[in-house]
């Protein structure tokens, strides 16, 4: 991609993703019909409890990346296996970076991070230097930020950051009213949650933003790639008191593409969607004020007194071999990754749409074509996340899927019907495939019989 | 100590200390007469700003940690320098883990941590399952605290698990009053801030607990030994309908006698004083209810989504080797960690009573002597901080030490006078000793002359 990634390499991708559905279904169906004794993987019967992290975690696909190699799992006991695909769990990256290991391990000699400071001199004081510098080439690279002007503030995820920056743009004094949050439906499930959940008095959630029709301030978060449906997003409000945050998790070259560098007021991104390091924590937001900037450090600090330097270090080493790898200066037998997670984004992409198309039960949003500045061409959005609706009688796409063992997310939680769901796109192959096989197999009749 | 460490030993270590102050005044004298062209160490004049981190972080004392040795600073061109002892800033440790390099290095490769779940079958499913071993162990070699029958918690810092303990203790429904935190005068100064800086409606901050005389229900946070003044506390209210949270990041052998193991609903834990590991942010809570502990666990979940793997390995390895150089089984050459920083604090602590009592402007607070289970002797504690009283007409302490570029923190933040201040006891060498110097040099007169 980039410099070294031009059209005919991108047909000739395509060639070998095509070769490789049909590869993949031929070996499933000789899998499916002879494979009685297969190891039966990654079936999680445990208790966690909570919110939709801990709710649904009971079921969570693992065991399969703990070793080197992965193996694919199909059809045999697996057909009686549930496949949590409720969180967006970016598991599927974790191939990548085994291939990678020489330019990303991290080696940390037990002296260091003593201390709570990182960057005395910086309003973001516990923010490390080396992070910082990285995040600035990644958004050069890519060109999907400015950074320029801008004050960079670390969180622990994109989730801290959130926070922090509601606490930064709500009015400070005795203002008794809290200020409003708004977004358009559907919007990611975890913003009224992480809103409302200490009941603060400095804002609250207000709901769907196209409902919205009060006078006064309020706060509109623009996600965009959007999550859950993968559509680009602009702010609709438009009134004279609101102020914007920009959730731009998903605005990579993997899942949508770069249009031109985002150049707003306060700009969210995290490693867990970009390169697929969820368990590291961390996230950046840009900022353009530096009083904004200084607020949300307050919020952290009062909230966790810093972000852990291990995974800044971390975040930092993987970025730059992000970087190198883009740029083609590391060791010459490693893949941009951006050229890898886009063929493996376009080829789930594609397999998801063949078992929609041959199920006839669901359907996927349509995209427009766009032109991406990054890798030179124009290509459909192929969101981390799938938007599928079930079609017909089917009410409770959830609940029908549940029973074919497949965990999704409600529409409901998105402030959307619950005809649709919210499947991820990122687990490991096996789940992903898995995934796959089942829906294509399904029809109205077999969908209310549950899998053995 | 424990096992290894009898009462001659206890005797020869007095003694050793006894030898070290000497030979640090003669050289302190002989280094004060002719050292003006020394480096000038660790000055940072830069511009954080906010709360207690961030506002006097201006002044850090860094730099002279960041190689493998230290240079101790005396007078010369360090009479004009600031000393922060503001923050508990613990890098006095840096120097013990700089030698157990070998046992404490951690290697993570690239690949690991793409995940947001590290142990999904337990109820804190973020945490990871060698952190939590660990954690267990090391209560069992120091004998602080009761884990059986008890739920952990990991969190980012215990300053995350305490607003999550506030979150899963405060009634939940549609109360309209928010529940009221209370804990004895002087308190930790972050206490009030973090508890309202949201302004939540599940419970707010209700001052001093020695004043409070409301019927309802209530939180009470008994921190022992106490942040700042070092005294062992218990509950004071004592009503029906309290409940308790009991903050032990100072409950270890090097500050305080182990009188028990700890045994209450909710304890606090954290690194950042256990091992003097504040960058990595890692803290845990134990729990005897499996509903606080869920709930905690949900309140992570939407605060960070979880707590970094990375550092939560880090924290599992220092702890590991913490025990292990307890126990003798690891490398011989290696010392005892609660060995080592006890006598750091014994040796610190007769230096700074030494300058007090030369002085003769201030105060610091007196301790009984208590049977320490762990160590097997009798001591008087020495606190991570000092809770320093400037005696006579200083009605300013934290301004009047201010003027001899000592930054501290005034008793005010604590709810206390401002005759008080609170020292940071456990900053690196260079800035104790100096800190330590100028106090032994002050003298009413000499005191409203700044340094120069």
């Amino acid at each position: 991609m980039g410099k070294g990634w031009n059209s005919a390499m991108y047909w000739r991708h395509l060639l070998v993703l095509s070769l490789a559905i049909n590869i993949g279904l031929v070996a499933k169906v000789l899998l499916f019909q002879g494979a009685e004794n297969e190891e039966r993987l990654c079936a999680v019967e445990a208790g966690a409890e909570g919110a939709h992290f801990s709710k649904k975690a009971a079921h969570v696909n693992r065991g399969v990346g703990k070793g080197p190699s992965l193996v694919v799992a199909h059809g045999g006991r697996d057909r009686g296996r549930v496949v949590n695909l409720d969180h967006g769990d970016p598991t599927m990256y974790e191939m990548f970076w085994k291939r990678m290991d020489e330019e990303t391990t991290i080696v940390i000699p037990g002296w260091q991070s003593v201390s709570y400071f990182s960057d005395p001199g910086n309003p973001c004081w516990f923010m490390e230097p080396e992070f910082a510098k990285q995040v600035v080439r990644i958004h050069r690279v890519v060109g999907n930020a400015v950074t320029e002007n801008r004050y960079i503030v670390v969180g622990t995820g994109s989730t801290q950051l959130y926070q922090a920056a509601l606490y930064a743009l709500a009015p400070t004094g005795d203002d008794p009213n809290p200020m409003d949050v708004v977004s358009v439906a559907p919007f990611y499930s975890s913003y009224p949650l992480m809103t409302d959940f200490l009941k603060s008095g400095l804002y609250k959630w207000a709901g769907d933003a196209k409902l919205y029709d009060k006078e006064g301030p309020y706060i509109e978060l623009v996600t965009s790639p959007n999550n859950p449906d993968g559509e680009p997003r602009t702010s609709v409000v438009n009134r004279s008191q609101g102020v914007l945050i920009h959730d731009f998790a998903y605005y990579w070259p993997q899942y949508a593409p770069i249009t031109s560098a985002a150049d707003h007021d306060l700009m969210l991104f995290t490693v867990s969607k970009s390169t697929g390091h969820a368990g590291i924590r961390i996230g950046w937001a840009l900022v353009k004020d530096k009083e904004v900037a200084m607020k949300m450090t307050k919020f952290i600090e009062l909230n966790t007194i810093g972000v852990s330097k291990d995974s800044q270090l971390r975040a930092a080493k993987i970025l730059k071999a992000t970087s190198d790898s883009c740029e083609g200066i590391s060791n010459s037998k490693v893949e941009n990754f951006f050229e890898f997670s886009f063929n493996q984004m376009t080829l789930r992409w594609m397999k998801l749409r063949a078992a929609v198309r041959k199920s006839g039960l669901f359907s996927l949003p349509d995209f427009s074509s766009e032109w991406c500045a990054y890798n030179q061409q124009a290509f459909k959005p192929q969101p981390a996340f799938a938007w599928l609706k079930c079609e017909g009688e089917i009410d409770d796409c959830e609940g029908f899927l549940k029973k074919q063992k497949i965990l999704t997310r409600s529409g409901r939680h998105f402030g959307a019907s619950p005809k649709y769901v919210r499947v991820s796109m990122l687990d490991r192959d096996p789940n992903f495939d898995l995934f796959v096989e089942r829906l294509s197999t399904m029809s109205q009749i077999e969908g209310t019989t549950p899998v053995p």
